[in-house]
C-alpha cells in the first residue's frame, strides 16, 4: 500500500501503527516527519512559539517506538539542521534537505552492507562448493529500509553475483514479517527461500543446515549489544552452540553511542492481540482475521530481546565489517568518543 | 470433540491426523488401537493368518509418528501380552485388558510426576516467598495424556496445594498447541497464565521473569537425551544461558532404552501447510483457515527437536527425580539394562 502521509500526526500513527516499519525506514519517515513539523510551525506567531512546536512534533514522533534508535537519531540530526539556519524559510529548505540526505543515506548505506556482506557468502560458498544457506530473522529488508535493506543487502548481492543461496525465513511471530514481508521480498527477487516457524532454526542448526545467520538490529550499544525482533536472542544462542557464524548487519545509524550495555535498551511492550490473533488471506482471497488463543486466555507481547556481543560472530557496516565489540566498532567510526 | 474410533485404520488417521496427540495420549490410543486389530483379525481362517493380520496393523499404528516411542512401546507390550496368548478369545481379552492397564498406568504416573514435581515448585516457592513463574512449551497436559499430563501435573499440583503459580505458555506454532491446549486446560482449572510468541521466552528469561521451565518429551534416550516439540532446544539454550532450571517431566514410557544418542531419534516432517495457514474462530465465532505466508513461498516443517542431556537440569518420571543421564535414570530403574 502506498500512503501518502501529510501531518506530523498522521507520520507518528504511520510509525506506531507500522504502516512503516523496520530500522531504517522509521529513521527516515521521522526525518520526513520534522520536516512536516516545520511546515507546521511555519505559521507560529513567534520563534518561540515555533522551536516550542518543532519541540512537540520531535517529541511526538520519538514516542512512537522506543526500542529502536534511528528514531531518536533521525529526530535529533533533524533538530541540529534545523536550529542551524535562522529564517523559517531557510529551516523548512535545510529541514527537507536533511530528509532526503537521511533517506539517500540510508539507501547508500545499506549498498554498501551488501558489498562488505557479500565476501562473507562468497567466501563460505568457496569453502564449501555447494549452496550457502542463510537464516534471517523478522524483516530487515527493502520494506524495512530506503532500498536494500541490511540483512538482506548481502544476500541479494550474493544472488546477484551468482552465488547460490538459499534462505532459511524465520516466520517471526507475532507480526510475521518474516512469512509476509521477507519471504515476499525474496520470491520477487528470485532469491530462493523456505519458511520456517521461530521454533525450527535451532533444529535445522543442529543438523547443518545453516551456513549462516544474518539478521538486522534496531539498536546497537557501543560495546556490541544488539536489540532486534523479539526471538533474535534464541537464535544467536542456537548459533553458539553449533558454530553457526551469527551476523548483524547494521547501518552506523542504529549504533547508540550513549548506551554501554544492552540491559538498558527499553524494550517495547505492544498489544496483547497481536498475540492472540492472526490475520490472513480466506480461500476467496479477503483478507480476514481469526482468534488462534482459548477464549479468555490474554498474552505478553515483548517486541524485541537484546543479544548479547558475546553471541555475535561480526556486524557488517557501511565501512566494512569488525567484531561486536567498543574496540571493534572504534576501529570503524573512529570519529566517535 | 469426543470421537468414536472403531478401527485400526480409524485410529491410525487419528493418530496421524493428531485428533489424539501428546505422548501419552499416543501410547494409550495404540494401545486401543491393537485391541481393535484382535477383533479385526478374528474372523482369520488360521492362527498364521490372525498374526499376520496383527503384524500389519502393529505396522499401520507404529508408522502414523515416528518420533514419540509410546506408540512403538504401546505397540509391542500389546503384541508380547497378545501373544503369551493361546486362544483367539484369550487374545482378544487380553488385548482389552491391556489397553486398559497402559491407559491406567498412563494417569497413575502422571499423578505421581505430579507428587514429585510439586516439591520443586514448593522448594523455589520458600525461597521466593512470590508467585512462582513457569514456562512451559506445546502441551504435555491432559489433553496429552490420558488425565494429568506430565509437565503439567505438578503445576496442578502446586496450584491445589496452595501455592501461588503462573504459567507463561509458549504458543507453539506451527499448531499452537499451547495458545490453543494448554491455556485452554490451564484456564478450565483456574491457574493464572500468559501466551507468549514462542520467541518470547529467551526475553523474559533474561529478565528474571521464568523461575522454571518445565516441559515433557516424546521420546528420551536412555542417556538424557530429549525429543519434544520443535523449538524445546531453544528454550533449554536460554534457560542455560541464564541458569534457570530446566525440567523434563516423563512418564517412563517415553524413555527408550535402546537409543543412546539423540541423533538417532527419527524427526517426524508434517505438511507445509501447517506453517503456512492458520486457523482460528472469526468475530461470528465459526471457524476459518487464513493463509498468512506470502503466495507461493513454501515452507519446511520439522516437529521435534532433540535438546542434549547437558541442558536438562533434571528428569521428574514417576519414581522420583533424577540427573538427565544414563547414571541417572539407571537409579530409578534399576531393572532396564
Amino acid at each position: 500500500v502506498i500512503e501518502d502521509v501529510a501531518s506530523v500526526a498522521q507520520m507518528a500513527a504511520a510509525i506506531k501503527e507500522m504502516h512503516v516499519r523496520g530500522a531504517g525506514l522509521i529513521g527516515a519517515a521521522a526525518g520526513y516527519g520534522m520536516y512536516l513539523a516545520t511546515l507546521e510551525a511555519s505559521g507560529a506567531g513567534s520563534d518561540g512559539e515555533f522551536e516550542a512546536s518543532l519541540s512537540r512534533a520531535a517529541e511526538t514522533l520519538r514516542a512512537t517506538r522506543p526500542t529502536a534508535v534511528n528514531l531518536a537519531w533521525a529526530v535529533e540530526r533533524q533538530m541540529r539542521a534545523i536550529m542551524g539556519e535562522t529564517s523559517r524559510e531557510a529551516r523548512i529548505a535545510r529541514a527537507f534537505q536533511t530528509a532526503r540526505e537521511i533517506a539517500d543515506e540510508d539507501a547508500e548505506y545499506c549498498r554498501r552492507i551488501g558489498d562488505h556482506g557479500v565476501k562473507l557468502i562468497r567466501r563460505l560458498h568457496r569453502k564449501k562448493g555447494a549452496t550457502v544457506h542463510i537464516l534471517t530473522h523478522c524483516n530487515a529488508g527493502w520494506l524495512a529500509f530506503v532500498d536494500y535493506g541490511s540483512a538482506t543487502a548481502p544476500i541479494y548481492a550474493a544472488h546477484d553475483a551468482g552465488i547460490p543461496v538459499h534462505v532459511w525465513v524465520d516466520e517471526t511471530r507475532p507480526r510475521n514479517q518474516g512469512a509476509k514481508l521477507t519471504a515476499w521480498e525474496l520470491g520477487q527477487h528470485g532469491v530462493p527461500h523456505t519458511v520456517i516457524a521461530d521454533n525450527a532454526g535451532g533444529h535445522l542448526m543442529q543438523h547443518g543446515m545453516v551456513d549462516m545467520v544474518i539478521v538486522g538490529t534496531d539498536r546497537t550499544t557501543f560495546t556490541g549489544d544488539v536489540a532486534n525482533k523479539i526471538g533474535t536472542y534464541l537464535k544467536a544462542l542456537a548459533a553458539k552452540d553449533n558454530n553457526v557464524p551469527f551476523y548483524v548487519a547494521l547501518p552506523s545509524s542504529t549504533i547508540d553511542w550513549t548506551l554501554a550495555s544492552g540491559d538498558r535498551i527499553p524494550i517495547e511492550e505492544r498489544a496483547s492481540g497481536e498475540v492472540t490473533k492472526m490475520t490472513g488471506r480466506l480461500p476467496d482471497g479477503s483478507v480476514a482475521t481469526v482468534d488462534i488463543a482459548a477464549p479468555g486466555s490474554t498474552a505478553a507481547n515483548p517486541a524485541f530481546d537484546v543479544t548479547p556481543a558475546r553471541l555475535v560472530t561480526q556486524f557488517i557496516t557501511e565501512r566494512g565489517i569488525c567484531e561486536a565489540s567498543q574496540k571493534g566498532l572504534r576501529s570503524l567510526f573512529p570519529e566517535m568518543k
